[in-house]
């Protein structure tokens, strides 16, 4: 899928701009990666971009792996609406729209401004016990996300941007992690919002109990509906060729499930932002993936992705902006 | 001179916005600095932002430490004026100010738009035989640095963005960080923009014989021109408690050589860019500062600065925008 020439012709373009070869360090290799998906060069900058926070509940909260009340992510999802959350703010300076994306909250939500009512169902199951999903549920969810990613390519956004919001959503994903790479799950579960120990160790539990308990594909029996939304998300950005940057350690399960299916959908993925949730690093080490900031960001909503998109609109504005050695009459170096 | 009350009350905000707490790591650390320095909570967003490039020549490159020609300096000052350089594209990206400062450049420079002659000297003398500058230059040299910067300030720049351009001042910069924070000279001494391992070999015989032959002040023995005025630069910023993004290894340098005169200069700066150059890395060691990014930048120019900027905003954002509990009736965890 990936343009090998496209790919060629950016490197090439970005040795003749006014700059010692590679001083450009990773905005280099973002400009020549974003000139292979479009299969252009220069490849056309992103100033069109969304995040779509995907909002879904977890029956595993009953198990007691995180201290907020699961009351909170349809909170969250007003919030979001209202504009008061953190990727209303980074949205805003980035020039992100935001979309939020009902596929699974255990609550009745008033229809509002930038909501889209796609609900599976009120909630996954107890992944603690039994399969979080059914197999149809799982296609119904993807099928979510590749929906919503596709209208808004058609409406022509030009970068899709992962978000997420789910109380308890950290438990499916490190569960998701540890069964797709084969890490131990210890490894790969973090604190989330900000668990104890005590809390910790019961979240660890739960999980190895699960993927011992797993029978059937590992999305529906661990997974969450707004993580299969995601996944749905990205194949759709694969799809029509569109780079999508991965934000957490949410998006990053999300990622792992997405190239379960296909694994071509990693050429169209920029991770945005290292997690402090070990288990995103595990992820992208297993993908062969680097994210491009880490500023100790652990809250999802797709916070990393969009601080990320500067970075990666940057390096597209080098290669259709800068000057070249022969242009700018600069001397080139003995 | 930071605000430890609205230092104390940006923490307490953040922690009343909606997101678990700390969970937005560096932002809300760079938030609450940003409050220290403006003594009011939230901090003001530093929605106009400038970053000055600092332009000099260095007699150093006698000595072959640099493959690039000396002449290339002032092409890329007229690259700067032209608007085709890294720094443009980021800087219109980022809606922040170039400015660009003949304070050394060893040619007559035609007058451009958007470029100030202060020139003090056409050029450094070679630091490997003699002193590179005088006291008196020194002086004049910083005094250029604290003139842009208060003009700067006067016409409503809310945050000050260091930048430079100078064939062959990585020499100085790794001289100037050698002796201030005492580390050998391989240890800070770096590739700049892409020498092979005779010339890098070379580049510390000149350094270490500099820092031998030395009898004076540091700086006017082994510095630069641009870094001297880019210490007048951050000291101004100081004084006039403005924030500061320090770019790369040649404003670590200047930082080093500013702090030596008034330590408390540090409190209004914040690392934008973790240089590939080892002695930025040491320089903000010795500081005590961590830088924001890290994108393999070793490009000058302020590139990395202005990347930072896109985060520094965010932060400021945060406190300014965020919801609170409170207000968006979002249940707090148990």
């Amino acid at each position: 899928m990936i343009d090998r020439q496209a790919m060629a012709d950016a490197r090439a373009l970005e040795d003749r701009l006014t700059k010692p070869r590679g001083a450009l360090g990773r905005l280099e290799d973002i400009g020549v990666h974003l000139a292979g998906i479009a299969g252009e060069c220069p490849p056309p900058v992103p100033h069109r971009a969304v995040v779509a926070v995907f909002a879904g509940d977890h029956g595993v909260v009953a198990e007691g792996v995180t201290p907020w009340p699961q009351e909170v992510t349809a909170q969250m999802v007003l919030n979001f609406c209202a504009g008061g959350a953190a990727i209303n703010v980074l949205g805003r300076q980035a020039g992100a729209e935001v979309v939020v994306v009902d596929v699974g909250v255990a609550a009745e939500l008033e229809p509002a401004a930038g909501l889209l009512s796609r609900k599976v169902r009120a909630g996954t199951r107890n992944l603690a016990v039994e399969a979080a999903m059914t197999d149809d549920e799982v296609t119904q969810a993807i099928a979510v996300g590749r929906d919503v990613a596709a209208a808004l390519v058609d409406g022509g956004a030009q970068c899709l941007i992962t978000g997420d919001m789910g109380i308890g959503n950290t438990t499916p994903s490190a569960a998701l992690i540890a069964g797709y790479t084969g890490r131990p799950v210890p490894e790969v579960t973090g604190r989330g919002t900000g668990i104890d120990d005590a809390m910790l160790a019961r979240k660890v539990a739960v999980i190895e109990q699960a993927l011992v308990r797993r029978r059937g594909d590992l999305l529906a029996e661990v997974g969450g509906l707004e993580i299969a939304a995601l996944a749905g998300y990205l194949l759709e950005a694969r799809a029509r060729r569109v780079p999508a940057i991965v934000d957490g350690v949410i998006a990053c399960a999300a990622l792992l499930a997405a190239a379960d299916r296909d694994p071509s959908v990693v050429d169209v993925c920029i991770p945005g932002h290292r997690s402090t949730e070990p288990g995103a690093g595990a992820a992208l080490e297993h993908l062969g993936l680097s994210p491009l900031l880490d500023l100790n960001l652990r809250l999802g909503e797709g916070t990393g992705g969009v601080l990320a998109l500067h970075v990666v609109r940057a390096a597209a504005l080098v290669l259709n902006e800068m000057a070249t050695f022969d242009s700018a009459g600069v001397t080139e170096k003995s």
